[in-house]
């Protein structure tokens, strides 16, 4: 391709409002726009990459046996009724009418579209299992889009679902699935981690996350310091135990606390430790308030406590409801003289603390020498903290560290419980009718294009691999009013070609400084300057990646490339 | 490909509510699913016959040397302030809003978002031509989508957008662009035909139709019985001549006509002819209300109308607007004694009406010996109405006949109406800031799949051409539990598939009939029978198209199939 014929904006200065260092280095090099808050224009070089990486992509789920079929994004809005994931009220989904009032959603997950049709067009045993993917645009309205393709309205992603007669069959195809995304990972040359996910918000029974560690990630991820132990902190149990206390239980004192709030105002208001402190917090749990306490270093885990409360929904009270439910402010509620119907749930942590600090469900006041049990009942004890660091990994070997990370791929045995919904069942060897297992996993293309971004790069560009650059070589003469050296250069374009390389050939008019500017930016493997040494036929050959510089005769060129890419 | 690890849901029956061919035999066939109205799933069968298309178009696009972009489907709202084709108001656009009140549209096309992003990328001179291209699916809000794929909400297009410094660049890239749809159609075995196009619509210079004859096609071409002439009749100019009457005019007279409201009541009641009738109509043409009046056997094409009155917006007047202006109902609106303010647009062809009959703006009464100009004031005579069958055809050799077609792809010079709107701008070799010039290109794949549907059919199923089948191969056992048909079946599975021949194996434990009425039905070219003579290593192959079947020993299946495969 000559360069003077694609569009490859290259930007000298960049934004300063961008945050992330793979977005900015996608519209520094040209490969990317925003094209409204959150939905961005793929400019060529960057089709060219994701076209690379849909291909292999492809050929991976075709080795595994899975069927291409197109899902639409237009659904109807009644099909979120018996979603998993998404409802009707869920702000992540965009909303729309047609001219006829009928409403409708686009995509967030093709899940249930998909099932919908597995219920009408599959009957039998014989039909199982089956498994398909898509490569296709989903929709999710981001709260706050601003991490480019990290968080963008509209992006890409490969989906793929299998349905199986039984649950061994889902799980041997779980696990070929998660050693296909190893594949493709490895391929990218990316390194990941497989960490336990939720498995509630789909009704499964095993889900996993493939992580790509990294400082820009939404998701953090707790893994061992000593063992392979990693998950998603959403859901990795917390297995500290808290030995009770010898100490003797003082009497309960209501004290005067005038503009003591946080945990670090009542911990230097009554110089006393974090771990001496209770947090209470109300949630609104399918309609009933209860009041969730947890140690005051500790952090509540709303997914922990949804599952362990089976809630359906389950949100923070408001302001509002907490001055209705207990006459105070929310850095004053405490689980002493609660309303009767007021649920108590309280992490394990809890059970140990001796001549504790609450709060009095009075502004201006906190109990001290609060002692669980003795001064306020508890309807249970279970673990819905965040593990944290220091924590002993749940594994039993070593300590948990946290880190953040991307997730580019989940795969789930989403069991029964979606097929149940939409009644897709089939009939089995025995004339009975049952519910088809369902499998669902995902692969962003986007999120991979943006991970790739950020690891292949340096200080002056991107650095693509040989496998998924968007082209191989980058051809570049010098000076192109020096006949010489266009004319071997566009020798060499011909030749390059006919022998399959794919070549960027910079025909830009342009001062050589701009071009290797450029060039560095736009990071092809292989940059080959046809300058000064053409008349002799010799031309400069640089490898991105190492910065190492060959000169080589036009006549060994190919070869040399050919073994160049070649090798690993 | 193993039949019993795909989907392809054949129906024995059709449900009796589908009325186009195409989309019956796409449904039947197992290659189609309706999701929700007007909105569809590409099941296996359809998505490799896509890809194929795909793959093609692709390739012809970049011979063109066109460049791969990706535009995103969900676009700002505000963007359609400065279409042509789309307004705000379009019932056609599908709208929707961000959880922050952002005002998004679905992107019924994306040559508002291309050309913004030429705005802001493009500078210079030395970057034009330039030529895009994308294949995605786009959304358009349909009012009655019951034509399958051919009225669609949600569709796959294949779009080409191009920028030039002058007119006759973009006139090149225009011709070459029309040779590359020749090729495609060509390509696909369809019998097309070229037609002008209406350009108001897009502002633009020049605009054609790339058109299949179909009953079911929405698209109406006028063409000569004896030249290449063809036309959109939305475009079509009618050169009739109107020779005036040498008839004295008679008295007006105003007559009463006691329900006498269409046409044909009209005629019957005065045993006149429709020749000799005025239809009238009132326009609500930029807010200011316009009688139209064209001959009793003629019909007002709105979009010359549209044209020759330079109008932005143009709309009937309701029944409410014409009771207000006139005091008369739909059926009584005549020339005659109308407000001051109304202006009378009349058809060239009212010119030589002597003597003739209107309605009189009064319900129950019509006006006869009617004689334009004496009785009321014409403000412009033009031609207003719709080409017919027996009219001359413009191009002055033949007659014009009529038939339907669907528009598959359609070119259009834009010219810079939509650049300057937008402010795409360059700077040319003088240092002078311009418009740049548009072409927009565009070619409907899902519509592509449907129009080859309809002519790769017989009366057992479809019969695809080699190029764009599914499959290259149907492979069938008749007996799967016959061990040696199963075995030399499989052995030939294996055979095929490493010659690269793309192969459908039925291995299904169904009946031979079953068998072999689905797979006439789907409609591979080849299909290979292993029956009876399997122990002597010989197979049947049937050729689809024509029916012919031959016995081939397994040796020669190879070689047979590869001549066949070569061959036209």
């Amino acid at each position: 391709m000559k360069q003077s014929l694609t569009l490859i904006p290259t930007l000298r200065e960049m934004p300063s409002d961008i945050e992330v260092k793979s977005h900015k280095m996608l519209l520094r090099a040209g490969f990317l726009r925003q094209s409204t808050s959150g939905v961005y224009s793929y400019l060529p070089l960057a089709k060219r990459v994701l076209n690379k990486l849909e291909k292999m992509i492809s050929e991976e789920m075709e080795k595994l046996g899975a069927i291409e079929i197109t899902l639409p994004s237009l659904q109807p809005k009644d099909i979120l009724q018996h979603s998993f994931r998404f409802n009707e009220k869920d702000e992540e989904v965009l909303h729309l009418k047609d001219r006829n009032e009928r409403q409708l959603i686009l995509a967030p997950s093709h899940e249930e579209v998909m099932t919908q049709l597995m219920r009408d067009e599959i009957k039998s045993y014989k039909k199982l299992p089956i498994t398909f993917y898509q490569i296709q645009s989903k929709f999710r309205d981001e709260s706050r889009p601003r991490f480019g393709l990290l968080r963008s309205k509209e992006f890409l992603m490969k989906a793929a679902y299998s349905y199986h007669a039984t649950e061994e069959s889902l799980e041997t195809t779980y696990l070929q699935m998660s050693e296909v995304y190893s594949n493709i990972l490895s391929r990218l040359g990316l390194y990941y981690e497989v960490v336990d996910a939720d498995t509630r918000s789909i009704g499964g029974l095993k889900a996993q996350e493939f992580i790509i560690a990294s400082e820009n990630g939404e998701t953090t991820i707790a893994y061992s310091d000593e063992s392979n132990y990693a998950s998603n902190i959403e859901v990795a149990p917390v297995v500290s135990t808290y030995p009770s206390s010898e100490k003797p239980m003082n009497p309960l004192e209501k004290v005067e606390t005038p503009q003591v709030k946080t945990i670090e105002e009542v911990c230097s208001f009554f110089t006393k430790e974090q771990t001496d402190c209770m947090k209470s917090i109300v949630f609104n749990v399918d309609g009933e308030f209860v009041v969730v306490l947890v140690r005051g270093d500790h952090q509540i885990n709303p997914i922990k406590l949804r599952n362990v409360l089976k809630a359906h929904s389950l949100s923070l009270a408001t302001e509002e409801e907490i001055q209705q439910l207990l006459g105070c402010t929310l850095g004053s509620i405490g689980p002493i003289k609660l309303p009767v119907n007021v649920k108590v749930v309280a992490d394990l942590a809890i059970q140990s603390i001796r001549n504790g600090i609450a709060g009095a469900n009075e502004d201006g006041y906190h109990y001290i020498n609060v002692n669980p049990e003795r001064d306020f009942a508890i309807n249970s004890y279970e673990d819905i903290r965040y593990i944290q660091e220091g924590d002993p990994s749940p594994d039993g070997n070593g300590t948990i560290r946290l880190k953040k990370g991307i997730e580019v791929g989940h795969i789930r045995m989403s069991g029964t419980e979606l097929t149940e919904k939409f009644n897709a069942n089939f009939i089995d060897e025995n004339g009975q009718s049952k519910p088809m297992y369902m499998g669902s996993f995902g692969l962003g293309i986007s999120r991979l294009l943006a991970v790739m971004a950020e690891m292949y790069q340096d200080d002056h560009g991107f650095v693509w691999p040989k496998q998924f650059s968007p082209y191989d070589v980058h051809l570049i003469p010098v000076n192109i009013n020096d006949e010489v050296q266009f004319d071997l250069a566009s020798q060499l374009y011909h030749i390059l070609t006919s022998y399959h390389f794919d070549v960027l050939f910079d025909d830009r008019d342009e001062r050589a400084g701009v071009k290797f500017i450029d060039s560095d930016l736009i990071g092809l493997p292989v940059r080959v300057t046809i300058g000064k040494r053409a008349s002799e036929g010799i031309v400069e050959v640089k490898i991105r990646r190492t910065g190492e510089i060959f000169e080589w005769a036009k006549e060994e060129l190919i070869d040399r490339l050919n073994e160049y890419f070649r090798s690993h």
